[in-house]
């Protein structure tokens, strides 16, 4: 991606961030990009464009936050990697709050406007994939439907705490708290014969 | 509240439902409940007023749909109790579907817009405390603290496979086995020493 298609997708995570998917207009994008309209059109088409490149804009940069480590550091266990993938979404530093409400917003629009559907459908997969994978290196005698279902349940979990946090119903603490005990509580579940 | 209050309620959560909350106008709300716009200020004041006497409907109807039964039916248990509250919200029909789309869009609208945020916090509260009061009749031994952070969780994955229903990624089949397996695990965990 060039570094003027990065440049407007940062424009547009934060524009949406800020007012929502709904408040989303490519002439305000296009400004607060730097960018002409025309540009803006030219890589991505239209509105619906600009919307889905964000969309894996937010989820890479997410993927990023919560993967990345010093690469002179001790490897993670899989159950460290796993409290990393879940806790770093839950995290009260401008990025993440910037992403996971763009993030909460394009899942709240896509009830009312199909366009997104799909896209939003097969990146919610991959996480719940990522996640399963996870489970299963921490529990490997688990079966594969079982840890489907419980990387379902940790990743729809950490979406609604995250609407909780940034909507001001629970603060960054307790919203972290509840989702490192709900791993102990899957976990635990993935243990039993 | 009177017939003619209900009827603009009723309408606001119907507009909500269709376009979200940031797609209700004070002058196509009066025009969807049949009622001048006079009178919907004379009862509500302003949109926001509007807006917070909606939450409060759309919650004593969630109320309704989730704990009314047959008055003649054997009385039931407090883990039927459980099921019911929980697993009545994943319904797939209209006037469910219309409740939890309205729901999400004041929870997704409050992110932006503080003004819903103490009436939206307080409606989550009186949620958890019932969840976590049921909780406690099943597992009595479970300390106070633990019921209510196995509640929190509850009603955060009900709210995040909620948003994966209506915007296309789970169907509703799957979310209430998602949401009666996590009951299942929670309580399992409640009943450890």
């Amino acid at each position: 991606m060039s570094a003027r298609s990065t440049q407007i997708l940062e424009a547009a995570a934060r524009v949406i961030a800020r007012r929502g998917v709904r408040g989303l207009r490519v002439e305000e994008l296009a400004e607060e990009a730097g960018v002409s309209t025309g540009l803006l059109y030219y890589h991505f088409k239209d509105r619906t464009g600009v919307l889905r490149h964000t969309l894996e804009f937010i989820n890479d940069r997410a993927e990023r936050y919560t993967t990345s480590r010093d690469p002179d550091a001790e490897p993670l266990s899989p159950r460290e990697e796993l409290d990393q993938i879940l806790l770093l979404e839950l995290q009260d530093i401008p990025q993440v709050r910037e992403n996971s409400t763009a993030w909460g917003e394009l899942r709240a629009s896509a009830v009312f406007d199909h366009v997104l559907r799909e896209d939003l459908a097969r990146a919610t997969l991959v996480w719940v994939q990522e996640v399963a994978a996870l489970l299963g290196q921490v529990q490997p005698l688990a079966p594969a439907a079982t840890l489907a279902a419980a990387a379902e349940r940790l990743t729809a979990l950490l979406e609604g705490l995250s609407m909780r946090w940034l909507s001001g119903g629970l603060d960054i603490d307790q919203a972290r708290t509840l989702m490192s005990q709900a791993i102990e509580v899957e976990l635990t579940q993935l243990r039993q014969p």
